[in-house]
């Protein structure tokens, strides 16, 4: 089959490599017929992700049609169309048995174009078919569901639901990229009185209008904290969640949050954040950090299904998945292009 | 009456001053049976606490009989036996409203030894008395009272309650000052399977085995990673509270927590510390800070009156109020004298 | 002053009465603008509450202006325009510091027009007026703020948060009077997939469609239970919330629901209801009740104010407030006449 | 082997039947060491229970050592001494995955001694072992960990979790049988301020004493409502856990209790009950009910090994498992012979 593989920093193409074959009776194989390309991708190629070796078919978010099972797997079967989880979970360790899959301690976790050959391909082998991989509706299509292989569970469970947004809260979502813009739409569930995106990018405050924040500020321009303020009597936010994975919006995140409020950390960090705690110590602050676990998917696959989030907003691209050069090519490029979800559909 | 006075950085005396008298309708007189000194008033002393103005009569934790109440105090009247909390709460604030009267916003707050006239006195006046004075059951004495002034909420509500401390979990304190040791008796309440005091001082390691800690480490001497991972199958605490105060005491309670946990900061920081969320980021932990409220009183004074916490013995040193001086050099000399708390006493 | 006078079983009267005067500090007077008439002062005239005492003032619900306010009153003042909780609360009681209102053991709960003069007047006196009244917004109006007296929290507080909805929940109402359309209206709030009203009048169903309902079944005709179980894969609901008092309703909220659902009742009944372990016993349900505490104002004023939430689609019926012997009977034939809210309004 | 097997209402014998064998890659067999008779062996002997059809081998409670595994089972190997839940669970369905594995749709649930073969046997064939087996730690005795298997989760999970315990609570337990007296021990982990033990017979009071109750009622001599007011300052209690199974006792666990307070039942019922509605509508109550789900078993397995739980006091007599005649007779006059867990042991 054709796979989109890695060779080391920098290199990928599109190869001929083998199919994958089952190898243990819990794994399923499925046909891919949409996947995309996801921010940790990009990181990986420039060579920030030393666990992915060359060789590696890249890729963890994927739907699919379930071409062979092992014995092991019950709940899905050949001719199945369903999505696939970025992450694989064992179902049975503690970590599993609560539900925190990113955490899995029997063999599972963030496997999929990591440790284990991924979804940029043709065919893909799952492992942990039964607990990774969810039947789709006839009503959701392939790229609707896509975004929830990765993307909407991580804002929503890493995000909204750490950070226990509820109705009638000012939130501030920094970092209006794909998962900063997840965590808007799943912001918008629990009836917040009002979202401010803060970006340094105008072209992704405008997408982020469409996707629930009603107020946005460009921190390369204005200084966020006057707009808080303004908005809350001077207290500050209810929740704030950082979606751009620097030190410097980490302890912006912090510093627009009244005493009591919730700071949810998404962003992936490079480097440690200062944490005031000079100022903090007093004010009653609960800082969440966290591994996506997917554990949302069926709720999220209802709310799809039932049209209450319009996941394909964020699908900016498509392309076939031969062309998935070009593809990656847009993605890196995604300030110039306004690129936030590209779909690799394969023709059926 | 007499009191002890600030006089600016470094400066304090037993002062001839006029006795308090009822400004406001909210406010009671109480005759001061038993009070204390508490590191922060240690702090204002060595002049890091600016708000404190040359002047000011010090103390916040005070038990004593009620001597005169304003017009509109419901609760309390003269004769009543009663203890005072280190908060003085409006009652009516939206964070007095949800419980959060450390942030009261109507006027209360850290008041007493602060921007009000302290404890350490024959006589105090005590603003809104009605949400800041609970009458005592009988069969608690002065002295175990008074550390539910501060002290025992403090490692209660901020350390305990905020990191969920449950059944079986492994409860990591770092420091074993009167706020650990008290943070450590609560956790007991939880019965955690192990709770590990970590301290550079083998004094107060042997005291935090009369609080419930079956493990310590003299991190000074060795690494407590090491005993922490042996106990918790390398996979890290449950539960780490932050009872020091410094950056390197949070870092490490951060450090020695499993995915998952909870690290509950009771610390009084002068600086930030580093949240390393290059490598945090992943692991779902939950970070929190927090003043005490003192919302727990009425269940600690239960527990109490049931011998189910035993807070006396916190108390170290015993004085009358007169010699309050002393008292001071006792406490400012903490390492060599091993002093947790002091009791001054008014003569009956 | 006119007020409308409740003279024993079946008898009322707009009736010339003396002014209310402040007799306590806590007291505050209003100039009534806006009140309204809840089915419990139906209960009462028919002599139902044997607490009511002839002569009583009916009424619980008002928008006013403030008139005078006694000495301890803080947060009001004489011009303010304020909404009046149909709670009053001391704010200084156990139950009153855990939020719980409606239970207050310092004198307050449900006063007005119960065991004291309530609303239904030209004037009203308002007891604990600090943590019973609140000041409106400009952009909210009498009418649309009158809603979170009582009826409006009453369905959020009682029914949709103790019943714990969440994104994606299927949620049974039953009852589509007054509550049970506030309670789909709090419902919306948190995104439920569907809201499933049950009524036994077409008319109060086609109502609730207004009010988020995606389905209606009148169950003098169809069997509910068929309509829950298409939709819900054969499970049952995730919430049922019982908005009517009747023990048959109640049974149905429980034969409704998925083993691990939420019934929160919010009728007021007058006979016991058969709770049937002998089949409920292993399903994990919870069943909550509750007397509205009205905590929730503050939230669902900023809702009201950020038009998240229409309460005046809850009002059908508007009058003078001297016309209250027809409101009375509008409301008293709301089978016949719709009637669902009426607004009293006094002529500015 | 030789196996209790029922033969019909009234009926069951010590025959000797086929081994079990492995049919699914996901069973495990255990060579049985302890297993035990639960009160619902009892009822299935009475006929009560239908879906246990004559033929059935008898018995959901077992420690044993793993003889076979099948092809999918990771985590026990033959040599294992490990405890049987009482619930199977296939771990993958969405109640699983909620750790609800009682409520199982996945083809688990209370399976064994059920609708398979069950542990009162030589040899017990367990379904989704890797799910429903536990490997024991050598500090633990097969006695102490044979009540994990049901007993303690039961009375933990259904009531002490349910019920939300806290420090200084009140709690009432009404039943003093096996599941009354794990709840008990359950309820002082986490330090109620009193646990008041109801039941008829003294005999079953005296050993609630061993089991954390320091007040006890015979109710049938005595109104436990004074004994619970004279300790509530008439409020009420906390809790209340009802594990007798009878409208009249759950009925009583309701009347017990305070405004806002949680009633668990755990009892097994067979007819319905009266919720007093016109009483309970304005009181907060919470009631759950529940089967267990032995989500608990590895916390409650670290509290036994650290010796916080006594689960051997639970055990009053102990039998050969060939003497089974025997046990089955001193279970069913339980109110003579004192009987609370008897323990069937195959000699080694």
């Amino acid at each position: 089959m054709l796979a989109n593989v890695y060779h080391g920093a920098g290199r990928r193409s599109w190869d001929e490599v083998a199919d994958p074959e089952i190898t243990d009776e819990a794994d399923a194989i499925i046909r891919v017929s949409a996947t995309s390309i996801c921010g940790v991708d990009l990181h990986i190629l420039r060579g920030d992700v030393p666990s992915v070796r060359p060789g590696r078919v890249l890729g963890h978010e994927a739907v699919g049609i379930v071409d062979e099972v092992g014995d092991r797997v019950r709940t899905i079967g050949p001719g199945d169309r369903v999505l696939v989880s970025c992450v694989s979970a064992c179902g049975n360790c503690q970590s599993c048995r609560e539900g925190r899959y990113g955490q899995c301690r029997g063999g599972g976790g963030w496997l999929l174009g990591h440790t284990y050959d991924g979804t940029q391909a043709e065919f893909a082998k799952i492992p942990f078919a039964d607990h990774s991989t969810y039947c789709l509706p006839p009503s959701v299509t392939d790229e609707e569901a896509l975004i929830l292989a990765d993307t909407m569970p991580t804002g929503y469970e890493v995000g909204v639901l750490k950070a226990h947004v509820q109705p009638g809260d000012v939130v501030v979502v920094i970092g209006a990229g794909p998962i900063g813009l997840a965590a808007m739409l799943g912001a918008r569930l629990f009836s917040p009185s009002h979202i401010i995106a803060i970006d340094h990018a105008d072209r992704r405050l405008e997408a982020a209008k469409q996707f629930g924040a009603d107020v946005t500020v460009n921190n390369s321009v204005s200084d966020p904290l006057d707009v808080v303020r303004a908005l809350t009597d001077r207290q500050g936010a209810d929740v704030a969640i950082e979606a751009v994975g620097e030190g410097e919006t980490f302890e912006l995140a912090v510093r627009l949050t009244r005493p009591g409020a919730h700071v949810a950390n998404i962003g992936v960090h490079g480097k440690p954040a200062a944490l005031h705690l000079e100022d903090q110590w007093t004010r009653d602050l609960t800082v969440t950090t966290g591994l996506v676990d997917t554990y949302s998917i069926p709720t999220l696959m209802r709310l799809l299904a039932n049209r209450q989030i319009e996941t394909s907003k964020l699908v900016t691209h498509r392309f076939d998945l031969d062309d998935i050069a070009e593809a990656y090519d847009v993605v890196s490029r995604s300030g110039e292009t306004g690129a936030l979800k590209v779909v690799l559909s394969s023709e059926a």
